[in-house]
């Protein structure tokens, strides 16, 4: 007679074993694409479908333990094919272009000439949240697939891009996909290598896409009537003052140093205070310094982000020390008054202290504004949906694809509020339900008077 | 015929080979320990003296390309030779101790019972100069040598110790020397294990040296009427007000703490500069704090000499930042005084800011007064050779070994000029030969009336 009994090693084995299998089936493409295609075409609650779309997404990943979605990667295509079936079975025409941006096109009435885009990127920092680019392919998607379920059919062609590239992470190349898709790739970038010394340009061949046919990929600005990214605050705003939605004004200009001051080394016990030129104290009076300044003016900000006295000992005076200053303002003038305020107080400090203070830019990318009619109109579309006297507009202090798309068409962006404290970047980033929804009933308004007001506008 | 022509890489190897031969004949033993013992017993000028007593002694090193004197090591063992050769040609008795002390004794007429004692460390720091420590070995010897053949007898003995360990560096075993002779001698040392993995008590047997007797080399306190120390500044102070030599008042008390500062880590582009908690920024108002309260008060000093943000990164606000305070004073209410001052602000700074900023000492030393007696005695000499209305009195901001002897006798120092900005434990520290002059004629002139201040006290 066989015994019932089953040593628990055992059992916990098949519990392993049925786990992994389950995972397996859960995450075939077939599966999860019926899953959320089925669910897309049944006109599934808008909130809890994006954050199961999001959730199928990041089943992809570099890494089993995080989710890290880098360019060209198995993850990555896999990720890309998955958006492209849901495209396709929410009635988009869809294709991947040749630096991997997938792209779906919706047709309009016919009745304006053109398409609004939308949409943002796939690809994820190490160790990334769900939300950071995917949301505003998700969102788009769900809200043209409700319009198509209504029986509307918008005067003005939607094409939704998840671009392939924005963070950067492997091939340090920010905004590959936008930058494609706006003409402004840079082929010297094919020759850039990841950290196991694999070139872009072999990367592509691997993954089946044709870098020589990049440059045929630009959209024509002509055909474009406007671009539009949903995302992720990525900040504590929205949080803070209870609103799951605002309006962008602008995409703040940044300006990044590298700064080294130099002092004179010496014994803790025996240099007098009056007699010190310490490297350390003098970057103290900077770092209060950007903050100080920073903190005059709405959505401009300054942040030292790295600081270290190099082999420093507990006794021994700083005879250097190294910083970062990144200072980011939604005009180019806020940013550069700032920047200049806080070079002279650096020039005060260097000269009282005696010490020698080098600043090195190493980035300078100007502030974008918001298109004011695309602006107006992402407003009015909060204001209906939320029944709010006005929407809450604020800067991006991060940069996004839209920065790029703004050199061809208007362009506009709605953010949506980040729980847990505004984290990002993060695992830990979060989106309510309840927020997924209005993000997508505000996407839908603002689809359905986009199409009208192109329509009056004609 | 052989031609006369030689390659230049012949000529360079012979010249080589040429100039390893000089040195190697330059610093045998005999040699140097001839020519220093015979200007010693010509009566040398003292400042050269002195000057060409610390380069000879700076010929061994761990290090062939830098001054680095490391306890027990076979350079360290060579110095301690040369000292004791010097000590019995200047006419003392002198041994090696236990621990490594080079011990010598010059007997005074007997007038007197008990003896004066002097010394410092030979040991080094790595990459040091060549006065710390060893100038208060080398001064008491010629000083002592010029009253001799002067024909002074004092009526006090003269002890003067060159200690075998102060800095630390090989076993973090500071003040080994002093400790051993005051019988503060703590067995676990021994078991302490240098970067390579050996033990102290390997390296003893390995030098020759019974660590079983190191009890009984302590000093009976009931013979000695006390102790003096030459050391260079290591300071600006004397340098700066164009005096030769100085009269310390005491040595400093030192806490030391490692501070965390725990904030909130977020995009620097997103986060508004009133809604973040910055680790960077907080760390930099208490440095600032740290400098502005150790200012207040004459001695007193504060040093945050490491700081870093770990994993810092230009576009995260620091959650954490790590920095150390080293504070000290001529007497602990002052430090104590200014610490909790410093404790207050970073309070104040945590509830403002809302960071965590988690302190940990890791050391904590009393301040040792110098005794009265022997501070005016010091400083009438110093009035008497520069004919000075007064001697200029300062405190120590650095550890001696004067303080540990201080735990058993009245304790006094001489400090004598460090040129070059005050630089020390580094190759540039500066000595001028005229200030070696004066500290041995300062020092000369405290013997005489040290001794005849006992005779008249007996």
């Amino acid at each position: 007679m066989t015994s019932l009994w089953r040593h628990p090693r055992c059992l916990r084995n098949e519990y392993l074993w049925a786990r992994s299998w389950l995972r397996r089936l859960r995450n075939r493409p077939g599966a999860a694409l019926l899953d959320i295609a089925d669910r897309l075409r049944a006109g599934d609650p808008p909130g809890s479908l994006v954050l199961a779309m999001a959730e199928s997404l990041a089943s992809f990943s570099d890494d089993p333990s995080a989710l890290t979605c880098s360019y060209l990667t198995a993850a990555h295509r896999a990720t890309a094919d998955r958006i492209r079936n849901w495209m396709l079975a929410a009635g988009f025409q869809s294709h991947i272009d040749a630096v991997g941006n997938v792209i779906g096109l919706l047709e309009g009435t016919g009745a304006v000439h053109g398409c609004l885009l939308s949409g943002s990127h796939y690809d994820t920092v190490v160790n990334a949240g769900k939300f950071d680019g995917r949301l505003g392919i998700i969102v788009p998607i769900v809200a043209a697939t409700r319009l198509r379920r209504a029986g509307v059919r918008l005067p003005v062609g939607l094409q939704v891009i998840a671009f392939a590239e924005e963070e950067g992470v492997r091939f340090e190349s920010t905004f590959l996909g936008s930058r494609a898709l706006t003409g402004q790739f840079d082929p010297k970038v094919l020759d850039r290598t990841d950290g196991a010394g694999v070139s872009m340009r072999a990367a592509m061949a691997a993954a089946g896409l044709d870098w020589t046919a990049i440059a045929s990929t630009a959209v024509n600005p002509d055909s474009v009537l406007g671009f539009v990214e949903v995302h992720i605050e990525q900040g504590p705003v929205l949080l803070d003052e209870n609103l799951p939605v605002g309006v962008v004004t602008s995409i703040a200009g940044s300006i990044r140093n590298t700064v080294t001051v130099t002092g004179m080394a010496g014994h803790s016990g025996t240099v007098p205070m009056g007699k010190r030129r310490d490297a350390a104290a003098a970057s103290a009076e900077i770092i209060l310094a950007v903050e100080q300044r920073c903190s005059r003016y709405p959505g401009l900000v300054g942040t030292v982000g790295q600081l270290v006295v190099p082999g420093g000992a507990m006794n021994v005076i700083p005879g250097s020390c190294h910083f970062s200053v990144d200072v980011r303002a939604p005009t180019d003038e806020v940013r550069d008054a700032a920047m200049e305020d806080i070079l002279a107080v650096s020039r005060e400090v260097a000269a009282r202290r005696k010490v020698e203070i080098d600043w090195k830019e190493v980035l300078r990318v100007s502030s974008v504004e918001c298109a004011p009619q695309i602006r107006t109109q992402l407003a009015d579309s909060v204001c209906r949906v939320l029944d709010a006297p006005a929407a809450r507009l604020l800067p991006s202090g991060a940069g996004h694809d839209a920065m790029v798309m703004a050199d061809i068409t208007p362009m506009g962006m709605l953010f949506v509020r980040c729980g847990n404290g505004g984290v990002s970047h993060h695992p830990s980033e979060t989106l309510s339900e309840e927020d997924a929804d209005t993000a997508v009933r505000v996407f839908e308004d603002f689809l359905l008077h986009f199409g009208e007001a192109h329509v009056a506008g004609k």
